[in-house]
């Protein structure tokens, strides 16, 4: 034998949950700090991995050792396991480490039989509370342990009721649950061609071969695969006396919170159900009553709860979970955990706790989990509002949309763009879908799992999406789809979904923006405190600085030149530029550029006075700002037909002509960045220009910009060397000529892997990086986003061959040995350089930190993930500080 | 003062070649041996960067240092420097640390002026002589340190010899001579302004700063620009004392080589001029005589040089290249370096050296620059032909090549896709030109360098390649061009290019294959004595494997499957494929593929008998083995407008749709690779089939097949360990059935950054890696190799911003950084990995020898590069032994 198999509750603790699970690691502790719990003993998780070990088997001398424990507890509890007199009857129950659904949960009043019934009913002088103990257990044991559906047992039930006239189970007369207990025991024979066993000790060998058992079925195995949990923590099984909560109307049970989940409002939360046992409170047959009408009910136990509840938080300084059981007006702990809560709970809970003293700021922080307050930073359904909840699916893709239901891809890929609001549902989506996809405002799938195809490319959008929808019914031919109630949705009607929920909803459900106040106010605040991180923002209009001032940002780390381009006024001049023959030519239409975007830059610096503002280069390959070759040739052809303007074909011939030219068979790392910026240097000489001139211009004006240019896809020092003596030639000129001195950064992306390798060389004419984490994953992957996420890469996350998409969450063994190789070379070779990071990794919980870990200066994210790149910030700080990795792994 | 600034011949060394410059180190080691050297001193070349210090001024003190040195010659000659009775008479000559010519080269007989003209006249007794000294130092000194034309002086020759009716500048008689030095020097005041100096000092220092100034002339700063010699080396000035070739006919002037550079062979070869000075051999003005008739002119310097060819040879250890005087039967030497040789003599040369004794197998192995060798294995222009060379322009790539000339670029590419023989022949070559070189045997253009478009991008294609041949016009209107001679060569006609020499030839001259034997033979079989490297051959049919083990292959590094689709019997089936719709339909078409590819294999693997063979499952996109797009839509369109056969639309509407299905936008980093081989196995799994079949039939047949099955584009190690346990799935299930068990080895390709960073994971389930350094170049650098080589790239190469392209040379820095992290990653991990690298840097020099250093196990490269590598490989070896790391930088 190993090590101890089986644990007194009094021999355990809270920490010893790994070997404990969840639920027995709560009872010892909860034992231990002296509250009601009834006593038991655990066969701990590494008696699970050893079940496996043996083939299915229970390890040599494990029965023995049960047995030696079934003993302990008759002593303590005075009762004898399969007495006729005075029987020991005990429940079953799993915990695994980590809370997981879809596990065998609880085998009640197991020891019963047709003898232990009848003593049970003398020694509680209640023959209907005995039956229907009995009746309970044959319906669990039948269920969980041999796989008989419940529906045949409430079949006879209801008949029975009907029968007898009576509505309630609790009404229902002894003589019916006699009735009942045979029926039951025929059932189980018919299905299992065997007697039910009447031998306790086989009932507890067998349910707890059952808790093992349940280890890998098929949904706990699903359930670990989505949320990668591994496959040898193993769970533990709970052996613990019955209380009975169905022993009168002086006796019930229920569950409850120490604080509201869904406010987090610090006050007593819960229901219960009086003469019942647990699972009807489950079973939702009867509706249970809100805690606070206990204290009418049986006033000791609701003032024995309140006095537990401030124990609880107390010992535990966090939101708890708990169930409970009353024995004849006696109150018995059941079962204590963390408390789930929703994201504005877990904000509200945190800093009331820090307000009330209980924690510190650093464990507020820790506290809340930054993919919950993700949650709330997308628009979101007012909650406030009225809504129909027609249908529930996965929350594949947070956020909020509505928009009118359209079936055909290529249908609302055309309505979409041309500004339509359009909801994309479909049974399922594959790469053929993703046109229709990008132009949606939100996806519904009836098919598919959290890592199906619309969920990955939705996530990787930042579209709401809802998957895996299935209890809607969709009739492609007709184009409309049902949902459960009935309700009829055709092509073109309204519906809201919520991906952060699940919900879909009738109608137009009216969305808030998210805003930054209150409680979460106060919890960035903490973090703002603690993290080392700057926090910057990706912003590409005033706008967008705004928002990203709004949502707190350190300044803008990511100004993206080439949107101003697109503008339809200045889009055409671009073009000709790109269409010039000679450098004098391409001057003249930069002339033009230079004015309009410098107003853009004064416009966006202004707001972020005194912040930093790094602008980065023209980044696109020239041939992504003419226009499509297809229409150009259609243009043509057109023209041809019908005799058009020679000199508009001839036009329209030559951009042809260009467009050939300029063709790349993978753009994507052909001739764009740095690269257009060194063989046509007057394009980004204009560029910095117009940044400089925007910097003196603001600075005359009693202003203090502070500029940093940034030059994209740098691969050799050479290459920046060049690019930092332009930047300062052109700078200087104008200085000189303005008469104004203004102060600015040269600094390069760090985005493609020979510039982290060689980042030493590099930093000798940089004063900043930026590191590009999406190009960089491009290119260390060597996956095209704009491919690999449309064809392979939705299968290899789907079947586990890749633990994340990297374009979400960085990839921290690969793309993060470079980016760490960067910094550590950038860093060495020039002691004051500034190093960030830029993209939507810089947005992203697991991310952040690593950037912390890595030794970057700060992050830069779109605006709305700016509070989770700060509390994730912090929690990188807190977690280095105390190495306390698993503080809040529960609430995730 | 730094350090000293002058040394005399007798204070200096070989060894000092840096300081002393090539030609000063060479006159000091001569007088060290006890060689006849003139007397005479060297400024050192850090003079040469402290004048430019100084801005172009001599640094203070320097013209007494020269006077002091100046002191000490008159001492040792018994001369007196401007002396009217017995004048010293010098030569000024530069000499750089690498020779380079464009430089100043000499001037002698410095000190004469209308005085000392008259001390000599009297001294010597020959008054002839005298002032025909006198008339060339004129020239020299006019036209090396004025910059006056030499056209000038010779047409007053010419008109002298003219009137006193002589043919030979020897020939005109005192009268004549002392009026060509009136007439010069009324034309060097002409053309300066000022009278031609008459102070000796005066000239001397002129004639410095004359050299020192040379340093900087616009050709030195081009030759250092293409040969990447470093700025601040500076020449070094070698004054010595004259000694006189034109003192009549038992006088004489020459150069000589310890061995013939064109052919090896050991003989003294070389060649003289009596009654002459050096820059009568130089100008060409009369036709030397080859060595040999010196016995019959003057038999006592001819036995001395014999003499000193032996000592020279015996001393330096390699053929050397020396110049002598002869001054009335006495001989001198005044200069040796070692010789540059063509290819062919390198080799015999290293190998006879070998031979005889000199040098040891390390050093003759050393002593052939493997860049020279590569010369060796192209297709040559038989050298025992007659050929009639038209024009001359510089060697851009080697090889030669003949084909009809074609100036238009769309007329190249059309004709020679269809088969033609064609030479691409334009002015020069931009972007718009690829196609038409890629269909082109040769390229030839009038303009350009070394780092021109074409010659860049011929030089990637491994296309012969001639730039900057300024000697034929073209007139591209009329389609023909003209060379030198006159000769018109019109569309159509013939002609045939060297790109290894720059030769442009008549007609079709026949070429010959290369081979390995000889001494060439001899040498490699040194080079496998002293390498580590393994060397493997890229080979893709039988052909190339039967090449490859001709030119010494130690098995085949890279077998590409693609390529053996490609067989118009077997694409139609591959199509088909691709355009299945379940992996059930996939399969049966998979079923016709397998024989056929495994009777391919059986072939190569049977060749390669005992040897390893590397086979690559398929890597490129399915998409590639569709028809073009363009193709598809052009043929329904017409069938369409025909009336054409609904299921013959139908069939093509259906490829069209998938070809859209499967576009990409940047291929190269998309669904390709193993990335195929995961989502549709059953492609892998056929081909894995194929491979291990062919080993089976193998084995039972008596062979020894050694089979290394390589997956491609891993970035993950959960890819291969798919593909590892899908490799040992199929071949263990094919060897049962067969009841033959063979060997292989499951690997993959290193050619994602990725895969190097996190090769300590991937090892784990691979038994080999191979470095694929061209698609790692692309993504560590992130160019597109298809795109970038026709855009930017040349540009990058000719500025200098990259120092090399990284297609042809291995970018050590960021590259070879990973092939280094992946090499020691893997073999930490692994201690059995087998580590190569496969593509063509395999075979490219430099590379080759960083493989070694970085401690991989064997290199693969196109079969005629072996030898390259194999010699790359020794040398590799020998400078880890020696850090002889300048042994052969002198030959290149």
């Amino acid at each position: 034998m190993a090590s101890k198999r089986i644990y007194e509750f009094e021999e355990g603790s809270q920490e010893m949950k790994s070997l404990l699970g969840g639920k027995g690691a709560g009872l010892a502790e909860m034992t231990k700090i002296g509250l009601p719990v009834p006593y038991g003993f655990t066969i701990t998780t590494e008696v699970c991995n050893e079940y496996y070990k043996f083939g299915e088997k229970f390890p040599p001398s494990l029965e023995d050792e049960i047995l030696e424990h079934l003993k302990k507890l008759e002593e303590k509890t005075k009762k004898i396991f399969g007495s006729s007199e005075n029987p020991l009857l005990v429940s079953v129950r799993s915990g695994a480490p980590v809370s997981m659904p879809g596990m065998m949960d609880t085998i009640l009043n197991l020891g019963l039989n047709d003898l232990t019934v009848e003593g049970l009913s003398k020694l509680t002088k209640d023959k209907r509370f005995a039956y229907d103990s009995y009746r309970r257990f044959i319906t669990m044991f039948s269920n969980v342990v041999m796989g008989i559906e419940h529906k045949n047992f409430e079949e006879i039930l209801e008949e029975t009721k009907e029968r007898f006239g009576v509505k309630s189970d609790a009404e229902i007369p002894f003589g019916g649950l006699k009735e009942i207990v045979d029926k039951f025991k025929q059932l189980y024979k018919k299905e299992t061609g065997e007697n039910f066993p009447q031998d306790p000790y086989k009932q507890l060998m067998m349910a707890i071969e059952a808790v093992f058992k349940s280890w890998n079925n098929k949904r706990a195995i699903e359930y670990r695969r989505i949320y990668k949990i591994p496959e040898n923590l193993g769970t533990a099984v709970n052996i613990q006396m019955m209380v009975f909560g169905n022993a009168g109307y002086d006796s019930g049970t229920g569950v409850g919170f120490t604080r509201d989940p869904a406010t987090g409002e610090n006050k007593l939360y819960g229901e219960y159900l009086l003469n019942a046992q647990g699972e009807d409170v489950v079973a939702g047959i009867r509706t249970p009553k809100p805690i606070e009408e206990l204290k009418n009910d049986i006033p000791s136990a609701y003032e024995e709860l309140l006095r537990i509840k401030d124990i609880l938080e107390k010992h535990y300084r966090d939101i708890q979970d708990f169930e409970f059981t009353i024995e004849k007006g006696k109150l018995f702990m059941l079962q204590t955990r963390t408390g789930q809560r929703t994201p504005i709970a877990a904000v509200k809970i945190a800093v009331d706790m820090f307000e009330e003293g209980v924690i510190s700021k650093e464990e507020a922080v820790m506290r809340v989990n930054p993919y919950q307050v993700e949650l709330l930073l997308h628009p979101m359904i007012d909650p406030k509002a009225n809504v129909k909840v027609i249908a529930k699916g996965l929350p594949a893709s947070p956020g909020a949309a509505y928009g009118k239901v359209v079936f055909d891809t290529d249908e609302a890929a055309l309505r979409g763009n041309n500004g339509d609001e359009i909801l994309l549902v479909r049974p399922e989506t594959t790469p053929e879908d993703i046109h229709g996809m990008v132009a949606a405002k939100g996806i519904l799938t009836a098919r598919g799992g959290m890592t199906s195809h619309a969920a990955v490319v939705a996530r990787g959008m930042g579209k709401p999406c809802i998957v895996g929808c299935e209890e809607i019914k969709i009739d492609m031919n007709g184009e409309f789809f049902v949902s459960p109630d009935g309700t009829k949705i055709s092509k073109d009607e309204y519906i809201t979904i919520d991906g952060g929920t699940g919900r879909v909803i009738l109608g137009k459900a009216p969305l808030i923006e998210p805003e930054i106040s209150g409680n979460l106010e106060k919890l960035l605040k903490f973090a703002d405190e603690i993290r080392k991180l700057g926090v910057r923002a990706n912003a590409n209009t005033p706008e967008d600085a705004k928002k990203a001032k709004k949502f707190g940002a350190e300044g803008i780390g990511l100004l993206r030149i080439e949107r101003m381009f697109l503008d339809p006024n200045r889009l055409p001049i671009v073009q000709d530029m790109i269409m010039a023959k000679t450098k004098e030519e391409r001057e003249v239409h930069l002339k033009k550029i230079v004015p309009m975007i410098q107003k853009d830059f004064e416009e966006m610096i202004e707001i972020m006075d005194n912040l930093p503002v790094t602008i980065r280069l023209l980044d696109p390959p020239l041939h992504e700002f003419l226009p499509q070759r297809e229409r150009i040739e259609d243009e043509i052809k057109s023209l041809k037909e019908n005799n058009g303007d020679i000199e508009e074909i001839k036009k329209r011939e030559k951009i042809l002509k260009r467009i050939k030219e300029l063709y790349e068979h993978n753009p994507m790392i052909g001739w764009r960045g740095c690269r257009v910026g060194i063989v046509y240097p007057e394009i980004y000489e204009a560029m910095i220009e117009a940044i400089i001139m925007a910097g003196i211009n603001l600075k005359r004006k009693g202003f203090n910009p502070v500029i940093e240019i940034m030059h994209p896809l740098v691969a050799h020092e050479n290459e920046l060397k060049i690019l930092k003596d332009m930047t300062d030639k052109v700078a200087e000129e104008a200085m000189k000529r303005e008469g104004i001195e203004i102060k600015y950064l040269v600094g390069t992306m760090i985005e493609v892997p020979r510039a982290a390798l060689c980042a030493d060389k590099i930093a000798k004419y940089a004063e900043f990086f930026s590191f590009g984490t999406n190009d960089l994953t491009q290119t260390t992957y060597a996956f095209s986003r704009d491919d690999v996420e449309a064809s392979f890469l939705p299968f290899y996350i789907d079947k586990k061959i890749l633990p994340e998409n990297p374009f979400m969450v960085l990839d921290i063994e690969g793309v993060g040995k470079l980016v760490e190789i960067g910094t550590k070379l950038g860093k060495e070779s020039n002691s004051q350089l500034e190093v960030g990071i830029c993209g939507e990794h810089g947005g992203e919980p697991a991310s952040v930190k690593f950037f912390h870990k890595a030794g970057l200066d700060y992050v830069s994210c779109s605006p709305f993930r700016i509070p989770i790149a700060k509390l994730s910030a912090a929690q990188a700080v807190v977690e280095e500080k105390f190495a306390k990795k698993e503080a809040y792994s529960d609430s995730r």
